[in-house]
């Protein structure tokens, strides 16, 4: 009698169970309910290759619900990933493959980190996108080098989060067929029965945003699921959603209820879900015709074996399409970019412009959008205000899979979800913008992308009270503290076009680590760099302007208020005063330089320390201690013209004297 | 002749367009497409009365698309509110009342700050629930004294926003029948035609949320709108959204056009709107029919003095339900709270116990619900995991109206938006919880709710890597660097349970801001405190621990941190050295202490100083200069045991008692 579907996915069930129970921490309510869906999915239809999980042209599969996260380790291991049943007995431990949510880092054929709901899903959408942005850049009419899909599996937390509204309506408008989204509807969250706070229609909601609903099926017979699958597959121009009812606990004496969501079973239901599933092996052992069911090692070979002899075929036909496509996916800059960078920073400072940083953005990517083709831009909706799109710009259009700039609308989250799709999916270098307020909304998903390592740029513009009469609820304040908290993120704050410039170039060059380039409405002075100087701005803090000997004090801002400071050393100097300024563009990068250099520009010596920053202030005492001053923004903004608040709000050349001279006068006195 | 709709619709435009245009800055598009939307609404249907924009029992209007502001003022102005032309012509200015986006503190009638897109309508929820329940609690079968509706006007980027779908969602399961929202459906965003951005069926969404769905109707034809108005207030049942197809631009050269949406009309293209709608009036003159044909305020005092005569009977009838529902708008807290609260803290300090901070908030709230009846707990789907229910809460029926606890399912941008909703309507405060991590999420609420000074409080339990097994996903680093970064936030991170009675008792007392309480999943030793530490706990910072003379040494700490830093106290006391502990549970209240305070408990002459805290430690700069150390969270956390993430990451007796001796020797040698 061949090993039946149910047996396969029993040992998911199993696997997940004594694992949770081992750890003693896990959510074994998930693993056991959508074992049937995976096992379908993933021994029917998934095409991969467990020796190589970097392979190309793999269907990407997404547990937007992450916490099941043990169905994933078991699906890994059971096929052949490298994930040894050490790895899973280690579930939750230091030091394994197998955390409690997974991560892609940590885990080979984990496609993403997830965990927080909603986003996995979202980013699928990204990575479908890619999919099809790829297909129509890379496939011929006589080799076909991208053709795959892009698998989720998501519970009813996914669906009400508001990200997966922004993302989901969008893959509906851009018919994203490739796309298939398995919906574990358990009607089940932490909190209990989902009746009484979640009651939508499903079918109704995504059949309005122009995707193929198909089921409810039951989820736990497999044979209905494949069929719906097969339908989904088939429908090449809208996304699927495949509802998928199903009993959370499936086999256990807690099926069905919340109980079974976030705790181990216990020894005793542990037994009872071994009878119930009629399975007698202990803990960690699986029956060796169940082994074989589930291998996918040799299919999996032969799968990419087919493929690599089509791109071999094609490298042949196309070698430079085979050349760009070895080089988008490897996430390679191209050989001739530090040329191309060279003199993209030597014309900012040959430029010798005025300009908001925003502006300065737009003018460097005037220059990298046309060398860059894995560059996939956007903006939520802030395309001219935030300066996203250029010359060479093209909007996407996601049907045909040409452009390379995304209207993403009015959705912050979903843009930045999405923009960690392109970056997982491969290819693509995504960037995005939106006002520095509303990256509010998105945070989280800058977090991930950080926790990640993903190579996301984010442009948030408009980044003070500088932006002037729109008022507070668009004038960010605390953003810059909270962004710059997120670990492996740089956050650059350039104060003119050369120092943007090196901003882009670093954050392009940065392969592991998200950036964001926070950039000023208003227009900025250039400033004359030394190129000693532009060298430095790499290292995220330098000497702008200096005095001879030891500076009586130093002067430091960032962005729209290092003209100030150079106001006032000017000022200073006449006064015969000892200053120095420093432009602090990126504080990440400056702390991860060593001891020498930061001592040399902020010697340990000069306490009398003045910041400027029209953020919240708190972050600078870092750098000006006990004895120094920051002039922040340690209230919400109002709206009047800029010039109005920036004397209200002592950012002009006089306040910041001012406290210039007090700080000396406490030196001297 | 009578004066028009049409006309009154048009002094709208003309006041808007001209005002933007004096500001030099605004958004013409939004006024001009939704003025006969709002002509029909306000003259037709709003109950209020512009003399009292306070009065319990008026119509809630929130224009959710707020850079529609003008528009706003205009029909405040109009109606008879306290806004002068003088205001009008002072749009966007410092110190007006008309700022660029809608201010509820600075502008009467204004019932919510709004601009990021999306929250209004959020909020609005909140209010339509906020009514139902108030409806239950008060009106009788002999006197109704709370029945009114909440309107609001939302844009296509309210309705992409994923914070539209986590509040309408739940507003159709809650059944909010007076909740009327009019879409104004002109089919421009920023970036121009939405037809590639935003292509979903909105009714049929709409109708998935369990919505009646009226419209399409002419957003220009008053009387269409009126009747659609009239069939949305006639189902009680279901909240309604009425599908407004309209031109931005309305009356313009620009009318149907992205090029209006965000920048003034030149001289000439308002000359030719004028003539466009026949409205020969200079700027800022509105001719005296259409004046009286705008002038709400006898009819706004004819039906408030009715309310007033049914309010008064219902004092005669009910005087304790009279006093209960003047209280409760007030917002006062009941004349026997000080009594209360010090009873709760006294009870905290002799409990002794020791427990998880989320435990000891849920042990404050035993207490403190059954008290104060106008506490609205609920959480984000994490009720048990953050303990936001105890024994006396119970479950919103939202239907019938009853109950005081509310699962908003996993929905953290909704909640917190939706709790806006609820204080700005007033008669409740709001409580709600979630993960720490999570926070991010509903993070732009939490500015807004700052903005607005609402008494909304967070519960955001675990607050660090004390989460464990879990993994980075769930454990914050950098949330507490970005919370304590919103102005007018009170972020409480106690120790213990007698902190956290203070910390609960100071949220509720501050009236008008928002207040975070982070709390630990772990459970934390109860420390013995003297009567005036408890007093002092308070003002956000105290001396837990001390020394004879002046310490060599000052270690601080918040939350879960705090013990380590006293068990470190007792082996540097043990060793001869002389220590002191702070506890800082509130960096916001110890800020607003006087000098002589914070002088007294961190005195500048010690600067060897050692901060400890499992969050991101950047901030701590600020109380240990530059000569001091901080213990923290660089790095993202992992998934372990929360014993070996300590260990990991230095959180230990040890590893704290060595960086205190490496800071003593240093001052020493």
């Amino acid at each position: 009698m061949p090993t039946s579907s149910r047996q396969c996915a029993n040992a998911l069930r199993i696997l997940a169970i004594d694992a949770i129970y081992k750890a003693n921490s896990g959510h074994p309510g998930a693993p056991l309910g959508m074992a049937d869906m995976a096992e379908v999915l993933w021994r029917k239809h998934l095409k991969h290759n467990p020796s190589n999980p970097e392979w190309p042209d793999r269907d990407r599969f997404v547990l937007s619900n992450g916490h099941g996260s043990m169905l994933l380790y078991g699906l890994l291991h059971l096929t052949g990933y490298d994930l040894s049943m050490e790895e899973l007995r280690n579930f939750r431990q230091w030091g394994s493959k197998t955390p409690g949510h997974p991560e892609r880092d940590l885990c080979p054929g984990v496609e993403m980190t997830t965990g927080p709901l909603g986003q996995g899903l979202a980013a699928a959408v990204g990575m479908a996108l890619a999919e099809r942005m790829m297909a129509t850049e890379f496939n011929t009419r006589e080799r076909v080098v991208v053709d795959h899909r892009t698998y989720v599996f998501c519970g009813d937390g996914c669906l009400m989060e508001g990200v997966s509204h922004e993302a989901c309506s969008l893959a509906g408008t851009w018919g994203l067929g490739k796309l298939i989204v398995l919906y574990d509807a358990n009607g089940i969250t932490i909190d209990g029965d989902i009746d009484g706070w979640y009651d939508e229609d499903v079918a109704g909601r995504f059949a309005a945003y122009h995707w193929q609903v198909l089921g409810p099926v039951d989820g736990h017979d497999a044979e209905a699921v494949s069929r719906a699958i097969d339908e989904a597959k088939a429908d090449l121009t809208r996304p699927s959603l495949i509802i998928c009812r199903t009993h959370i606990g499936f086999g256990s004496p807690l099926a069905g209820s919340a109980a079974c969501h976030g705790s181990p079973l216990s020894g005793e239901q542990i037994k009872a879900t071994r009878e119930n599933l009629d399975w007698p092996w202990p803990p960690f052992e699986v029956p060796d015709d169940v082994r074989a069911a589930w291998d996918a090692r040799e299919a999996g070979k032969a799968a990419e074996a087919a493929w690599q002899a089509v791109f071999s075929d094609y490298g042949r036909l196309f070698p430079e399409k085979a050349e760009a496509f070895r080089r988008h996916v490897s996430g390679n800059l191209p050989r001739d970019w530090p040329a191309i960078a060279d003199a993209i920073v030597r014309g900012a400072l040959a430029s010798g412009k005025d300009m908001a940083t925003r502006k300065a953005s737009q003018w460097v990517l005037e220059r990298i959008v046309p060398a860059l083709p894995e560059l996939m831009g956007g903006s939520a909706d802030l395309t001219g205000s935030v300066g996203t799109a250029v010359g060479t710009s093209r909007t996407i259009d996601p049907k045909a899979g040409t452009g390379n700039h995304i209207h993403y609308g009015v959705r912050e989250f979903g843009m930045c979800a999405i923009m960690m799709g392109l970056a997982l999916h491969g290819g693509f270098i995504p960037y995005g913008g939106t006002f520095l307020s509303f990256s509010d909304q998105g945070r989280n998903a800058l977090r991930l992308a950080a926790l990640m390592g993903l190579r996301c740029i984010w442009l948030f513009s408009h980044d003070s009270i500088g932006v002037g009469e729109d008022g507070p609820t668009h004038q960010p304040v605390e953003q810059l503290a909270g962004l710059r908290a997120i670990p492996n993120l740089d956050v650059w704050r350039p104060c003119d076009l050369v120092e943007t410039a090196v901003a882009w170039r670093r954050a392009l060059e940065a392969e592991n680590m998200p950036s964001v380039l926070s950039l000023s409405r208003q227009t900025l002075p250039h400033f004359l760099h030394t190129p000693e100087q532009v060298e430095e701005i790499a290292r995220g803090g330098y000497v702008l302007l200096d005095c001879e000997g030891e500076p009586e004090i130093i002067l430091m801002a960032t962005g729209s208020e290092v003209h100030l400071v150079t106001e006032v050393w000017k000022r200073l100097t006449a006064m015969g005063r000892r200053a120095r300024v420093l432009s602090l563009p990126c504080l990440e990068r400056f702390e991860a330089q060593d001891d020498a250099y930061r001592q040399a520009i902020l010697p340990d010596s000069v306490r009398t320390r003045l910041a400027v920053e029209a953020g919240h202030p708190d972050i600078w005492h870092k750098y000006v201690g006990l004895d120094g001053a920051v002039i922040g923004m340690t209230r919400f903004g109002a709206s009047a013209p800029a010039r109005v608040l920036e004397e209200r709000f002592s950012f002009t050349v006089e306040a910041v004297l001012s406290a210039a001279l007090d700080l000396l006068h406490g030196r001297d006195g």
